[in-house]
This record gives structure tokens, C-alpha cells and sequence, in this order.
């Protein structure tokens, strides 16, 4: 997916979000939303928006020194999550459909967010997963896939929403590795956010190898692309994942919960809308 | 009323919304956008926003070569205010407080605003102002102003909304002046979206001089300033006025509707609410 213009004061209001994350002081917030509008020239549209994270984030520790400005507000949002994690448990086991009930859940979980949007309330974003229909929904060729896969890749997107990622593991049971970011890029997840959240007891974690906020294949390891190329499903959660991978032929399903106008025209779904979508469909 | 961080994402997003109204070649939009991003380390803080216009909107007139680009909105949202005239005036005539309900059309008539916001429903606005309660209700003040006034500056704001302010005009029914923008700016009325809203048939109109999309006093005409020292009541209309007036001594009274987060906190007002403040109070 390309990077619209509507992306471009987007960058500077998730600049000025992660900047208050990072600093009270005005001036060097000033200076950071300066350094972010210099960029804007730079910002290549034909790519997708992750690839422009590092101009926008990167002043931020530069101007700041604080290479992690969501460390705080990530680890809330896995307590957050962890809180919910045992009614959710239950919805799912005692649900006639537990892989529909699990996927909801982990679409709703993609609720946090602190790049597309800032405000959110994860309990009724849950909630509601367990009754709303799916805007996109690819389900019937998921639930095929998945009964029929060995091998599953799991890209995460946020820390907190692992959490709810974990329940779906463990409804799929399957093999499944589990890939985050190389690096704290806004509040994505990291190696040490999904041990935090137990995804080590039911997949096998992995850094994907890319410094984005979303998995831009020819900057992600060797490793990773060895099984991103021969998984028989990959699970690929959020906006970030879906915008670098949409015209990626491949097993992938896309799990997200819809946040922006940018994705709201590319998908034809409404925002806050559950997208279960199957790239080959 | 200074310049917040939060101000500066929103210029761009103004000037995006903007420049799409004057041309739908993307490159020129992207062009437009770099350009009022270089501009970014030069906005005053210390300034109110309409400051900022001219850094703002001046790119799309030197790139698409549209000096109005909002001339087309400005007809319709005068043409649609039209039409809602009759009504609002019955409901006016048949208030037990004609003032009041003048006032509220008013307020509500400021809904009509393509700078701060770009989606509103004007009937529903209307509709609501008869019976919803003022979120800074200074009325009482407001009314005996008006009974002792003999003159009334009356600062415009936006073009459609024009229509509304002539009711109220002819509710006070005492000697009123009506001072518009001395160009057109974003969708703010000129002496000719004055004209075509009947305001000179009850008003003397008359251009403030200034080429913002505020009443920038040090850049307003002298004659508009003779009158703005000598009026007994100045009405001020719209988050624009009021960013430029909010420290000015006098007997000014801000009508508005609570259209941003930055006016949300300097007032202490939830968004959306009708305002009708006492400068003085």
C-alpha cells in the first residue's frame, strides 16, 4: 500500500503524540515537529507508511534522547490486557465456534494503537468483539486454512494486543512462530513484550528483523523470510503489517481493527470496522 | 490566544483539505504540502493561529495559481443557509425570548467552518440550537449590553453563517456595522458573501482590513479601529475572532461553536458546545 497525503499531517500528530511521551518541554517538542516537517519532502509516497516511521520517530530520540518513549504506556497496555485475558479465556471455550470467538478477540485487541489513534477503550472494544460481525469477513477461508496448516507465522503489531494474540495461539494450537519488531518503534511489540505477555509458553518468538512499524519485507532477516516464504498461513495483525504486505501474494490473513480514512478507502470498510481478510481474495 | 503544538498537524491537514479544493493533481497537493511544512519552524508560537494563515494558505495560491479556493463552498453554504432563513426567523418571532433563540441560531451558524473542521450538518445544528443550553452562557450579561447599546460592531466569521448573523442583526434591530475579511481566506465571508447574504439591507458592512482568518487588530485598517474603540457592544463570531481577541479588554462577546481541542482547553468547554462568553467575565 502507498503512503496518501492524508498520511502527511498524520505523521506530525503521531510526532506530536510520541514527542509528550518523551518530554513536558515544549521547546524541544517544537523542535521535534520542526525536524519531522523537514523530512516531509523526503516522505516517499509510492511506500508504504511504515517505511516513513524512521523520519518521524527517529527526531524524537535524537532531540530527546529517549529511544523508547511508549515503554511506560506499553507495559500498561499488557497489564491492561493481561487483566482480561482469563474472561476471554472463558468466552472462548465456552463459545459453539472457539476459533471465531478467538480471532474476534484478537481483532479487538488491535484497538491499541497509540500511532493511528490515540483513545480507546479495550474492555468494551472486547466486549463488543464477542457479539459484532465482521466487516471483512474471510472467515470460512481462514478456518479452512488454518485446519489444514503444520506451520503458522504470526506477525504481531502492538504490545498489550499480544495478549489477546495468545489466546488465539492457543485456540489454533498449532506450530506457530510469533514475530515482533527488532527495535521499540511507537508502542509495537518486542521480543521483552511478548515474553511479558506469555507468548513464550505457546510459540516461538522472533524478531522479524525490521525496524518499522510494520514488516517491510527487504528489511527483514534472512531468517525471517526463510519462513515468512514456506508458513502455510500467516496471521498478520494491524494496519502497519497490512499496509507493507497488501499486495503480497501468499497465505496471509489480515486481522485488524480499522483506524484511520487511509485504510477505511483501501479496504471499503468503515472505521472501527473487524477486517478478517484473506489476501488472495 | 497563542499557538499550540497541536495547531501545527492540524495546517497541514487545513492545507491539504484546501488545496484539494483548488486542484486535484496530486504532485501540486504534494508540492503544496512540502511547502507549508517548510514554513513549520517559522509559526509563531506566541502568535494566535490566524497568524499562521498566510504560511498556511499562501502555498496553494502560489503553486495552483486559485486565489479563492473555497469560493465554491462558499456559495453553497450561503445557498443552503438561505434556505433554512424563513424557518429560523418563524422560530425567532415565536420565541418567548427572540433574543435568545437569535443568538443561538447564531451560534449554531458557526458550525459552518472549513478551517477547523470539514464535515457538518447545518439542519441538525439548527435544530439542536433551539433547545440545547449554552455550555458558557453569559446571556444575561449579553442581553443587557444589548438593551443598553446604542452602536454594534459585529465581527463575521464564516460565509453561510452570514445568514444566521443577519437574524440576529435583525432581532437586536439597533444600529449594527458588519466587518468581514478584507480577501477571501478559507471559507470566511468577504463584502460579497455579505452582500449575497443580505446582510447590507441591516447592517452597514464595511472590510476589518485584515487579511487573516481573525481579527488581527494590528493589522486591521484604521477607520475598522476607530470603530472598534468606540463601539458599545462588539459581537465576535467564531473560533478565529476569539483566538485573536481573547486578551482584549472591552465589551466583546464571543459566539461560537467549540470546534477543536486547543479552543476545548483554552475554554474549558466540551466540543461542539455553544459558547456565548462575556470577554469581561
Amino acid at each position: 500500500m502507498k503512503t496518501y497525503l492524508e498520511c502527511i499531517p498524520c505523521f506530525l500528530k503521531q510526532a506530536l503524540f510520541a514527542a509528550r511521551e518523551a518530554t513536558d518541554d515544549e521547546r524541544k517538542i517544537k523542535l521535534i515537529l520542526d525536524a519531522v516537517a523537514s523530512h516531509i519532502p523526503d516522505i516517499p509516497l509510492d511506500s508504504p507508511p511504515p517505511q516513513t516511521a524512521r523520519l518521524v520517530y527517529g527526531p524524537i530520540t535524537e532531540i530527546t534522547g529517549v529511544s523508547d518513549p511508549f515503554r511506560e504506556l506499553k507495559e500498561q497496555s499488557i497489564q491492561t490486557a493481561l487483566r482480561h485475558y482469563k474472561k476471554m479465556k472463558s468466552a472462548v471455550e465456552s463459545s459453539i465456534d472457539p476459533l471465531r470467538t478467538a480471532a474476534g478477540i484478537a481483532i479487538a485487541g488491535n484497538v491499541i494503537d497509540f500511532g493511528s489513534h490515540q483513545h480507546f477503550d479495550l474492555e468494551k472494544e472486547l466486549t463488543a468483539a464477542l457479539e459484532k460481525p465482521l466487516a471483512i469477513n474471510h472467515y470460512e477461508s481462514f478456518r479452512r486454512s488454518i485446519e489444514k496448516a503444520r506451520t503458522i507465522l504470526y506477525l504481531g503489531d502492538n504490545a498489550g494486543e499480544t495478549v489477546l494474540d495468545r489466546i488465539l495461539i492457543e485456540t489454533i494450537g498449532k506450530d506457530t512462530i510469533y514475530a515482533v519488531r527488532d527495535i521499540p518503534i511507537i508502542n509495537d511489540a518486542t521480543l521483552e513484550d511478548a515474553r511479558k505477555s506469555g507468548l513464550d509458553s505457546v510459540a516461538r518468538i522472533m524478531s522479524s528483523g525490521c525496524d518499522a512499524p510494520g514488516t517491510i519485507l527487504d528489511r527483514c532477516s534472512p531468517e525471517f523470510m526463510e519462513i515468512f516464504r514456506t508458513a502455510d498461513v500467516i496471521i498478520s495483525k494491524g494496519q502497519g503489517n497490512l499496509e507493507c504486505l497488501s499486495d503480497e501474494p501468499g497465505p496471509i490473513f489480515f486481522l485488524l481493527k480499522v483506524k484511520c480514512p487511509v485504510i477505511v478507502r483501501n479496504l471499503g470498510a468503515p472505521k472501527g470496522g473487524m477486517i478478517l481478510k484473506d489476501a488472495r481474495l
